[in-house]
């Protein structure tokens, strides 16, 4: 196929992608080590096309999860049990999502986050270490003999495995992660004076005071990374049987899938290995079922407002959500919320409480006015892709950076669903739905968005194969990661340059200062003749 | 034709180039403002695609010129006088190619080689400023209301059109640039430290000598760059009626076609406004003509090697040439060498000279062994894309460097054509054609390169007609533009927050040492007070 690929091109090319669609390559094998919530829903788009493709894909997952359930038809699960249980690991999560709306003093908040995420991690890293423990399920995975392992990096344990494996890796990232260890493990250059830290909500344009922020978070970087990611590092160490850290971990992944995508990140540098596939998610589009299709005809002139605050997040306190109601009684359009709560009693006539809705498929109906979103990069993608204005209800995690992108762009009003009144989400549900300009801006970025070369989704499917069937992609790793810190920037051979600048100045001042000795004692000398002379 | 983009993919995708591909483009206007040379014959086929599109093309090119001829079916070619004749023209190539041949003492060398550069350089920009005081044509381009330009930037006047039409413009760059002033201009960080710079013939895997040498010649640009780029600034300036340096009119271009691939590049870090179209121009493979057909043929099991010197080089001093017959003569495969200099009298019965021969065809075909290069970035991707391992002999520019890459990668011997013998040469050749490994190399790299999701072509179709149909694509510029160096490398936020330190520290010592004098003091007070209460 290859030559043939070569050797013509234009009409071909089209052709032979349709071709490739239409399952050519012949299969191969893939392990998959999702990361569990909203990453693996995104992953599944990817995994579908890679099965139709003919590959064989084996998914490994602890017993207890929210979302990754055994497929008959997409892939083979293979579990290992965990020291905690299904209730644990919900309550957990419900918890974590109360905490959110909770009122409390500064301090208070900060302490419960800090525990919170700090049960969080422990409960990360004891399914991390039971995956890696789990012999049984390492034997198998050893025998299994795979092209490649695809994962999330943020599932630390993936990238341990395909070292144990030495099979190449393929990572999906469509978050920002802690310390920016991305940048760090791809080499790729993230000066601070213009690209944001992940958490600090500075745009890429920012004031003086912003980049010293941005630079004080960046350098407290270097001491929180070591704490955070310690942990795996000493659990690779051990397991691999050799000196190894996270960063390096990450650093051997053949290639990243990235949900960099310009019309939602600002502008950066980027390297041969990252892929950017912003927007994979967004096939949707088919019909709706009879049930929305009704209540979308029945919304008339005004249309609709689709409000979800994401996978996680499907009900919340009373008083908050008695709030909300309120506000969304104020306008005419009709509002479909994603709510499994109780059903707030000033609830207005407008608002549809569901408990489950095709978000995308509502978005790209005409009648779609706005999206309230709690600014996931899945929901964004959505809104982009649909050209829907939002307003933005910020919960946790990147979700507040990606919520100050759309609002730089223009193309949303964000929320502190926390202090915001409800004449507050009124007021910014009025201006994304009547000020001509957010649906301007929306449409805009979705036009730019919408017009590339080839769907991320096709382009994701790409590169997972090529690392498959190329046993990797080393020819994209830059010869960077060869050097230390003091190599990459030039240290070395600025001292030594300098070193020889200041040699060559003291040579010639000490020639100098002989020369100027020597004439010295001359004219002394002679002045002395001359004086002894003339006496 | 974009909401069905976003709401459907897979088999839609290619469905959409497919149709894309037979001109469902509504047509736009482009305006041209090539370099002439090779950089103009490889823009052709980029050229016609868009024609075939359905675009209107306007060339705009000096009367006196190598290569740029109208074009009926194509472009309109719009000419201007230039102080020059064509015989001047020609006559200062041939005598530059001549030149690359005379053995001379080192320093003569070196002026001739300034005395050629200069003349060069001379009639460059006697080009660009006959160009720009052309007031008819300049009207005239004004009245034509263009959607973009299209140029390669070694070629300045382009980008100082484009500001003048205030229309958005896309860059051609498939050659290094003097003092990697398009690293700068783009904003792309490009670290010393492994990143060679151009015409350094580094890899990116240096010794701790190389990196000296890639940081000195990385310090010397900031002052060449003035020297060589200065005269093109103030022409801007004056015709701009601005202050504008050459740097600024190239941060300007909306997008960057380059050379990039990396099975040919390095592995660096990019910025989104480049796209990678390494192999743009690997669209051969057709059936060979029956004069071309029938010497392959006869070749036998040996099969054929292709020798050329680039459209710049079709004839070399008599000795030389002679060493070449002689060592041509060594193999027993048919050699086919573009020349059309006087026949050299031991030229051997396998050597056939042809004043043009279809390149890529020969390299495609399957009896092809080897190939003699010049090694411009042109024909190591016709051999990379046809997988056949090649002799390098780089004559002038980026030459040196493309072929340290192809022979850093154990894919071709590289060649100093001034100081090779008759036995260097055959030696080289029976490397390449005898030793499996530089076949494997090659073939390798050739797999990885064509094992892409779109065609280059396709690519480079796509994001031209992305500036013209979006007016450009300020969504790709980093805020890097918007920063000053000082900002940009955070020098200002350091200082600062190293003022602040010294000021904490500088309080504190004071604190310290205004408490220490308090209590010492009263300490001696009460020292001298219980010492007169004792006496």
């Amino acid at each position: 196929m290859l030559p043939t690929f070569c050797s013509q091109r234009g009409h071909v090319t089209a052709l032979l992608l349709f071709l490739a669609s239409l399952h050519i390559t012949s299969g191969g094998k893939l392990l998959v080590v999702p990361m569990d919530g909203s990453p693996w829903l995104s992953m599944q788009s990817l995994m579908k096309q890679l099965k139709e493709n003919g590959h064989e894909i084996v998914t490994v997952a602890p017993e207890v999860n929210l979302h990754i359930k055994p497929s008959d038809d997409l892939y083979t699960l293979k579990t290992y049990p965990v020291p905690f249980t299904q209730e644990e690991l919900e309550e957990h999560y419900q918890f974590g999502v109360n905490e959110i709306f909770e009122e409390l003093p500064f301090l208070v908040r900060v302490v419960k986050v800090y525990k919170m995420l700090q049960k969080t991690s422990d409960m990360f890293f004891s399914t991390c270490t039971s995956l890696l423990h789990n012999e049984e399920l390492i034997r198998f995975l050893e025998q299994s003999k795979f092209d490649a392992l695809f994962t999330d990096p943020l599932m630390q344990c993936g990238q341990i495995v395909a070292e144990y494996l030495g099979i190449p890796s393929v990572f999906f990232l469509l978050q920002g992660t802690a310390c920016g260890l991305d940048s760090e493990a791809l080499q790729c250059p993230s000066p601070p004076s213009y690209v944001p830290r992940v958490f600090t909500t500075n745009t890429d344009h920012m004031t003086f005071a912003q980049r010293v922020n941005n630079l004080l978070v960046y350098m407290s970087e270097f001491f929180l990374c070591g704490f955070f990611y310690s942990p795996y590092s000493s659990l690779a160490t051990e397991f691999l049987q050799k000196d190894i850290t996270v960063t390096e971990l990450w650093s051997h992944a053949s290639l990243w899938l990235t949900k960099a995508d310009f019309t939602f990140d600002y502008p950066k540098p980027l390297m041969p290995n990252m892929v950017a596939i912003g927007g994979i998610n967004c096939a949707g589009g088919k019909s709706l079922t009879q049930e929305f299709e009704a209540i979308v005809n029945a919304s008339g002139e005004h249309g609709i407002v689709v409000f979800s605050l994401g996978s996680m997040v499907s009900e919340i306190p009373m008083k908050k959500a008695m709030e909300i109601a309120a506000a969304l009684g104020t306008i005419p359009q009709t509002v479909l919320w994603r709510y499994t709560g109780e059903v707030p009693s000033n609830l207005a006539n407008n608002t549809r409480l569901v408990k489950w809705l095709p978000q995308n498929d509502l978005l790209a109906h005409p009648k779609a006015r706005a999206f309230i979103t709690h600014a996931g990069s899945h929901g964004i993608y959505e809104g982009i892709c649909n050209a829907v204005p939002m307003v933005l209800m910020p919960l946790f995690g990147d979700q507040m950076d990606n919520a100050v992108r759309m609002e730089s762009r223009g193309a949303g009003v964000t929320l502190n669903v926390l202090e915001m009144t409800s004449k507050d989400l009124s007021d910014a549900l009025k201006a994304v739905i009547y000020d001509k300009t957010y649906k301007e801006n929306i449409k805009r970025l979705s036009e730019l968005h919408l017009d590339r070369p080839i769907h991320p989704l096709d382009l994701a499917v790409h590169w997972v194969e090529f690392v498959m069937k190329h046993k990797g992609a080393p020819h994209l790793r830059p010869a960077a990661h060869d050097l230390n810190w003091v190599q990459y920037h030039s240290i070395d051979v600025i001292a030594f340059l300098l070193a020889v600048v200041l040699i060559v100045l003291y040579i010639s001042l000490e020639c100098c200062l002989f020369c100027f000795r020597k004439c010295g004692w001359k004219k002394g000398r002679l002045n002395k003749k001359s004086k002894s002379k003339s006496q």
